[in-house]
């Protein structure tokens, strides 16, 4: 199905050469303020070519509020639908692709697994999809800042470039109250890596990493609806994300009991913290107070400069060549997106947890 | 909650110093053998003390299937209620815990979640529940059979020694047939591992890999309800679970496309595969008739024979000193909890996908 | 919530006085042909002022079908957006009403509910609503055609005017295709009813029998969702709706075992068939194979054209008197959504059955 | 599936001839002393017998409770297991209808189902299910308790014998906190009429009004998850239901808006209420404060001590004549299960308003 949450549900549809995306955000808390100006914000930084390096395809992403609001803007509790135009819907650029299976796409899969395909394009595996994310995400932030929360993503790896692990980039600066960001030469780097993956007509995979601060105490489920499974969840959701990590995730299992142990302790103000946070900020499922983080590994896009073998839909034997530019790097796009559903899923679990 | 699955559904109860542990199989299908030796095997094999290198501590786990079977041992379509009883529920261990918020365990967080705590033990965060999801996943098994279809996980790494990825395994077997192994000096560097680690009162992480062959194409749904996704929920819901990895996983932060690129081709006998697998066998969320692999990354035993700091429950500091004895490597047991957990996932993704 | 369905699952959003109604239909079937010339038919026949005696107010509802389709008019799998744009939004004649708590409204206990309410309209609580479920359910009977499932509502009851049964009207056709209709000298009985109220400024009760034909055997679950238990939470969903009765209904309670025993028998083809059908075509919560039928009886509208004590939003007494022109007989236009739901229910369990 | 509720969740299982039946109820609040003596009670008046009219026969209903409280009895927020094992399954009175389709049972549309069916009695159709239901809905007592709301369920009709609506019962009583009951004259009636179709061999179909009083202002959603839709799916999942009506019920169809609109008032408190109750408490699909009531009528008893034609296994005729003494009237038993599934159905829908 199309819905991702529980208390605050988001149910979204769209083709990605049809009319439109859009969706339904439900069990939306009344009383917060529409910022426009911020929800258009966030739609321009999943855009691609966005990020200096990436596609110089531009898109206008203009996201229309159906309902949910006030006419002065302030929600309702009622559920907020919204849509997006595919404007530019120029299907061409896939007219050659349609009778093909491509290799790492969704073609084949979706095929065998409803029997038809949309012709026109990617359909629902497109990751024009996350533009649906990327709005209802904007608006689970509006909710998010009047509880004290804030979730920051950033590319923490491009193909060799490693800015290492994101708990490291919070602890690392000096104002707690600065955003994120990764070392001005590491972030260098990382461009030219693109740059240089785009002009061989490869494309190269990455690594974003995530921080959730001001969560409190006892969010999350103790079985089945774990905070960290239900990250699991939204992250492997997101197109091309081949692993998530949280804490000090794969490290996990090299490491020994005595030098991961995060002991308790209080703080000047008598808060508890834990002194360590190998754990991530979760401890049985449930918040512990700490700053959650963890980390979503990219595949490169699928869709290369570069002769492929594959299959077409008669099932004889073809080599595609991509037309068309595409950004090498889903994870340059991949942190606004991983913001996004990093704060619809803390939403529902919040709400949830009441 | 305590309910996994959606058209197979497992709701668990149970903490670990009550009178039982127990479950509601909801949604399996009817006409389906009851195998109880089968059913047995599989308690067996996650009991503590069944691997060698685990705690000595042994449980009589006796499943008391309650309903769901004719008298004769087929399955009605209807829920499968089951118990497993607390034998030896020796809480004295614990009394001297009751006041303590131990590191890395759940009992400051489930305190915050609920204002209350069983001090009788680790209570729904103890990795007793996976007795309920083993017998559970056991029952996903003879289903699983019906459809050809196996799963198999095992544990490829402890501490320092790695046995490499589950897939490799796969393919250097020479009879497909045969089960999935390790080779045996990388086992026995990994038992002299564990056992290194106990003799100095430590406990050490570990990684389980986890591979289902006989998966048709089209299992899974292209957005929210991605095979990955439930899976990585699935995996991240395990005691102690830090990181999910499908396919390439975390190598794909650094892949280039042109090396990852999985083509498909038709074999002898003209069915569809692809000549890689870093695709994992699923693309845009749905199987693509390859087999499914992924890792689950695990942290060390966070009890162990070593004073820790802590708070306890006044918020006072205080040393702890944990006594009993402890499997030091979580990763040991988990395989049988990844394989019952694969099983009622992927049990309910087929049924879902119809 | 705002969702209604299992597997085939309507999630609408929209208020009355706002942007636009719509909603999102997953979970349709594959390889479904639009016709959009019947949806635009049920889309007429829920208007106010489509029956003679409704309201001469007219709305233009056009349905814009934003995905779930392919180009050429066939459902993908994918799912179905969809929105209606509220035109002359003439929240004037509320303007009047937004500072009282009117009688047998929702105003007072959506404002305990959210703690705020819009004073646009009626909001949520607003008959407007019905016009996604229209949608839906017309997409719905696209599908149910394929299964050779037809449902039929029409209103059996005005005031004082009995036509009786459903499943009566049924018997009586001597034709067993053609439509469900009530004879002719009752409806107009029925029209003279509400045109009389109208004149005397008030308002009157109705009652909606509605027909499933063609289900198969073996629909619905023996338990948690039975098929009579979702029909009767879709119909007491419908705003207005007081009463379901299914079968003999509320005839049951003066009834004996040994006159309403429906005997299995075999019709001339072999087929299972009951001799009579007071069971209302459903045993145990499951379809068995006859006729499904039930009723269900509507309030008058709420807003009448008279004056009428009630509480002013800061709890002063006062005198209210609507404006405008209203329908005074909900279960006209109920039959349209009566057989809306009806059919978003029926796929539904079917689809849930399987 | 098997699951009742959303926040507040009951999981049940058990065929009636197994070993036991049993549930899970998920979502309990934390906190909530156990009242082993009061859930007893409810079991006792559940228990065929328990009313002087119902066969003589009598079951030891002993709820194990396995689960969700401490050892000294406070709930822990954690699912409550639970066991009520099946005595004297004495399914020799079953066997010779094991291949018999009886008329107005599940036998025939079970089958239809799932292809098979439990050959030892009702399985989960028979009406030992509600066993479950009454334990849960009297746990779900316990927390109504520290919430001030009750809820009472009395038979209103049995046959030809009515006692009229359950809120003007409500009304008559001089004191609101006494108990809810029917004329001593007109239940000497009802019995009568129980005891004579007894001796008929036949059975007679009745009534149960529900009262809920207390429940605040502002529980249930304006669209989907209505508070009376809820209850309806409720009710009409209770074995022999076939008619559920709140407020006026199916009064509504022949009444004028005039007659109907319940004026918004204020107590000599200053609390809102209306001067008049015919919308059932209920209002846009959430409370308003004051007291919810509906009623439920039930079917006669399906077996009865008369021949009766009908189809066996095989498809042939027979007639069948049911061996053993039954109760002849569902809803004198009904009475007890509606307050049980009213309980759960009130208690989830305020833990999903919060």
């Amino acid at each position: 199905m199309n819905t991702f949450g529980t208390r605050l549900r988001l149910t979204t549809f769209g083709e990605s050469h049809g009319p439109a995306m859009g969706g339904v955000l439900d069990g939306f808390p009344p009383g917060v303020r529409l910022d426009m100006a911020r929800l258009e914000r966030e739609m321009a930084r999943r855009r691609p070519g966005a990020d200096p390096l990436t596609s110089p395809r531009r898109e206008a992403d203009r996201v229309e509020i159906l309902s949910g609001f006030s006419a002065d803007g302030v929600s309702l509790g009622s559920p907020i639908g919204f849509i997006v135009r595919n404007t530019g819907q120029r299907s061409s650029d896939y007219d050659s692709l349609a009778d093909l299976y491509r290799p790492n796409h969704a073609d084949y899969t979706y095929e065998r697994r409803y029997g038809i395909r949309d012709p026109r394009g990617g359909g629902r595996a497109s990751a024009r999809e996350t533009v649906s994310w990327t709005a209802a995400g904007a608006l689970a932030a509006m909710w998010l800042d009047t509880q004290g929360v804030t979730v920051q993503a950033v590319v923490t790896r491009v193909g060799a470039v490693d800015a290492g692990d994101v708990f490291d980039l919070y602890i690392r600066k000096g104002d707690r109250k600065a955003p994120l960001v990764v070392n001005p030469s590491l972030r260098a780097a990382m461009e030219e890596e693109v740059a240089e993956t785009r002009r061989r007509g490869d494309s190269v995979g990455g690594r974003v990493g995530c921080l959730v601060t001001g969560l409190p105490a006892g969010i999350g489920d103790p079985v089945a609806d774990k905070l960290q499974a239900r990250l699991a969840m939204a992250m492997m959701s997101i197109n091309g994300a081949k692993a998530f990590e949280y804490g000090i995730g794969t490290a996990a299992a090299s490491s020994l009991g005595s030098d991961t142990a995060d002991s308790f302790a209080l703080d000047k103000e008598g808060k508890v913290l834990t002194l360590t946070n190998h754990s991530g900020g979760i401890q049985g499922g449930i918040s512990n107070g700490m700053p959650v983080y963890f980390s979503v590994s990219f595949k490169p896009t699928p869709t290369i400069a570069r002769p492929l073998k594959t299959l077409d839909t008669g099932l004889h034997p073809v080599t595609m060549e991509a037309r068309g530019r595409h950004d090498p790097c889903i994870a340059l796009r991949g942190a606004a997106v991983v913001e996004a559903m990093t704060r619809l899923t803390i939403a529902d679990m919040i709400l949830s947890s009441r």
